[in-house]
């Protein structure tokens, strides 16, 4: 995710919650990854982004072919991996009287390295691309790359040796790094093979994800969301179950809020734990959802009490943006994210998450014997009422948001999630939802995460797989190692970046379904 | 220097010589040297390849710019350098949510900072341009490049930020490295403005050459050549008279002959000593002259000693080329260097080569009572009957080479230097080589070295200094900091690779001026 609005703020840095932070950093472990085959890529408009890869050579054939000026290899290590890259190098032919330039390009996908990065022009920072450029002096050498690269294919150019001598790519590996273990995880029996493989991708990319923190993707922007955060720990407990992680990314978080008490949509632990000055209603709010499951799974109390400060001041902050009528205001000077749609308004659906919030918030007051108890319990009622009163349309029969009473696919979901219905209501409304598609859709996986479980929650389980295999399911057939950040299957160019090549194509928001398939047992 | 010729060579590796080159390894000096000023570069159609710098901001206010996407700032070190770079980087605005790309070009001269790289189409590899390409993850980060560049200029491109943080340079210095140090040279007083700056130029050029070994150039190819050790050796005993450096490269040529005893045109020190397979016919016999000259310097008897099998037999081999008149034979299977000059025909000025190494082996025989003494002179004496009989052309009153009888400069200047002629007799060829001007003329201060001091060796002083004031003084006019590698005056865009982005502009065969000025006491 990448959010460019900039404020002013001021942090309040709490020692002692970064010390905790700091203590329960993760082991890392590496496994040694070699390539399993020689590609090259082929123009195929049939496919995803029109390009598919096709293998030209046995990867063993590798250290006997001799590159001279102008030449260029794919290797393709059969699997999305994360992790440092390195290639023994040695030359053929007089003793190296020039140095050898370099190129390698990364690439999750085909496109990666098919077009180059040179056309990109989209607003994200190209600095995001995956490429490195090196001089070699000396040959033979071992080029051990220092910066870690998301990655399935690499695109190996050489840019010149010189007319005496070529060079030989004597081995490659990645040296693969998370701090979750497949062996890990809880073992969990599908009959259908395609929710099993929906299940193995998305804890493949959750697994990718799992660094020093919970990162967002390990491509891009390699960071610590609390949107992300918040779900990577659902799909973490049922799988790996690295409980310690998802407490640090907490602590980490409270350690950083700003003068008012509220937590920044993101963290930077590089040089050192900074908060970014990115503030997103909804995300704010999720510091105390993801407490709240925190507790669940763990029954963790001196966190819990230790946090519980933090997860009340975001309740209060969102309450803090109602108006007179007990709904959150909408204008030009906040921002919640809820997906990535310039068309989306987020008032009914922000509205929703903090219903969603204050009652994560209550269960959490009620096991603290929090004397705000009582305030939150009443503030819940005024807002739900007030939802009621002001954001369901009766002729529409669908929560409106905004002046211009958007009628969106978020709002209805969210509002399902913020158990604002009756579970028959409920139904119904995503019913409705689905017969009548409303014209402000959904555009990540995020937010189809969340329609997947409002379905579930009212029992949709048949509607909520069907969304599964043609959604996630969809992604594999396109070709996913993981899943991705983005995905339209109408437009399977689709970026919010204004390029399909900055796309990050491991994404934590992405990696849910397992936590549907197993919580739900579906 | 670059030689493409390849041949199959087997190396008989002299383990003694190339210890006792490793334990010659010398200390290397570290200076640090921060810019003078920042500048622009602007087009000038009246100075050498176009580029003039103009000064546009003090370098003191470096710090106080913020850089965006596409900036980019060139910083003048104020003379050559030859070094290790460091920036230290830090970021403006909010945290750096994406990666830093910045690109750093290096130059020697301005054209190396104004044209691209990518406009480059010689025939020498395209990876001896000095530039590097580099993503930074986290800032504030300290950028210490581990390459050694060789530059004046460093053009800072700032290709990437993002939309929400700018980049600042705090700070930015160069680890000059030389293994001479000015503080040593013999101090020597010109009452000519234009000879002391001449002279001190030539110090600078042989300093920056000064690494681990005399290498010819630092930009490229950073390699002990023998023609260029042998003019390094000489310059270096008249100002830092580091003769253990000497000693060093004579070891280290020493110590990888091939299966036929002749040393290499040249060796790598790295990865390890590696002679390279070009074997040149002058290069080798001037083994045989550089340790005359090493002798002479040092009177070091032990190294004579040790190094007069491979000395003499640089001997053997140069005479072994001779055919039953005594004249070297000129044919498509050998190479002699003499001057980057195609049209340029090898045999006569090989030929007086082979003489001026006998005459400096005959001396050396002399002193360690070879008895091959009687044998060389034998050989002397006919090869210098054998050059008047057969290269000297009576009507031209020229020496002629080659098939087609070529009248060149380099055939009479190395004819004059072997002593194949009486004083007044190289006297009157020298005139009549600068009165008539012979068609096949001279590319490279290298080849101008050889002609300056063949004036002086015939007392023709006054012509020896306007050749240095117009040659090497010529150079100092275009802006020369260090010289060059080449230096055609009548087109200043001369390379003999196909583009002038690529020559050197610190060599050390243009460094002999100190030698000259200050052994002919000029």
């Amino acid at each position: 995710m990448n959010i460019q609005k900039v404020e002013q703020q001021t942090v309040v840095f709490n020692d002692a919650f970064a010390k905790k932070a700091n203590s329960l950093i993760p082991t890392i472990y590496k496994e040694r990854i070699r390539p399993k085959q020689i590609v090259e890529i082929v123009e195929d408009s049939k496919v995803i982004h029109g390009w598919r890869t096709e293998q030209v050579r046995e990867v063993s054939d590798l250290q006997e072919i001799e590159f001279g000026k102008g030449d260029s290899v794919i290797v393709d290590f059969g699997d999305h991996e994360v992790g440092y890259v390195t290639l023994k190098l040695k030359s053929a032919g007089s003793p190296p009287d020039a140095p050898l330039h370099v190129k390698l390009t990364f690439g999750e996908m085909p496109v990666e390295v098919a077009e180059p990065f040179s056309s990109y022009d989209g607003w994200l920072s190209s600095s995001w691309l995956q490429e490195e450029s090196v001089y070699v002096d000396v040959l033979p050498h071992i080029l051990a790359l220092t910066r870690r690269y998301s990655f399935r294919y690499v695109k190996i150019d050489i840019i010149d040796t010189s007319p005496k001598y070529r060079v030989i790519i004597d081995d490659t590996y990645c040296d693969a790094v998370s701090s979750a273990q497949l062996s890990d995880v809880y073992s969990y029996t599908h009959e259908d093979s395609v929710l099993a493989e929906i299940d193995q991708v998305s804890i493949k990319t959750l697994k990718d994800c799992m660094q020093e923190i919970f990162e967002d993707g390990p491509k891009r922007d390699r960071r610590l969301w609390l949107g992300d955060l918040r779900l990577q720990a659902l799909a973490n407990y049922n799988t790996f179950a690295t409980n310690d992680l998802v407490k640090r990314c907490l602590y980490l978080f409270a350690a950083v809020p700003n003068d008012k008490g509220q937590v920044a949509a993101n963290v930077f632990i590089q040089p050192s734990l900074i908060a970014d000055d990115t503030y997103l209603y909804d995300y704010s709010l999720f510091f105390t959802t993801t407490l709240h499951d925190y507790y669940e799974e763990t029954k963790d109390e001196e966190t819990l009490k230790e946090l519980w400060p933090t997860a009340y001041r975001q309740l209060e902050l969102g309450l803090a943006r109602l108006d007179e009528r007990h709904i959150v205001q909408d204008d030009e000077t906040w921002w919640s994210f809820i997906d990535w749609n310039d068309k989306l308004n987020k008032q009914a659906p922000s509205q929703a998450v903090l219903i969603y919030a204050l009652r994560k918030g209550i269960a959490l007051a009620q096991i603290v014997g929090a004397c705000e108890l009582a305030f939150l319990e009443k503030q819940l009622a005024d807002v739900e009422k007030a939802t009621k009163a002001h954001l369901w349309d009766e002729t529409k029969q669908f929560f409106v948001s905004g002046k211009n009473k958007q009628v969106s696919w978020a709002a209805q979901v969210w509002m399902v999630l913020a158990g604002v219905l009756k579970q028959d209501e409920g139904r119904a409304l995503m019913e409705r939802v689905i017969t009548e598609k409303p014209p402000v859709t959904m555009n990540t996986p995020y937010m189809y995460h969340h329609f997947v479980e409002a379905l579930l929650k009212v029992g949709m389980n048949t509607e909520a797989i069907k969304t599964l295999k043609a959604y996630w399911g969809g992604m594999l057939e396109d070709g996913a190692d993981t899943f991705w950040e983005l995905y339209n299957p109408n437009d399977k160019t689709f970026s919010p970046y204004g390029s399909h090549l900055i796309n990050s194509y491991c994404h934590a928001w992405s990696c849910t379904p397992t936590y549907l398939i197993r919580k739900y047992e579906l």
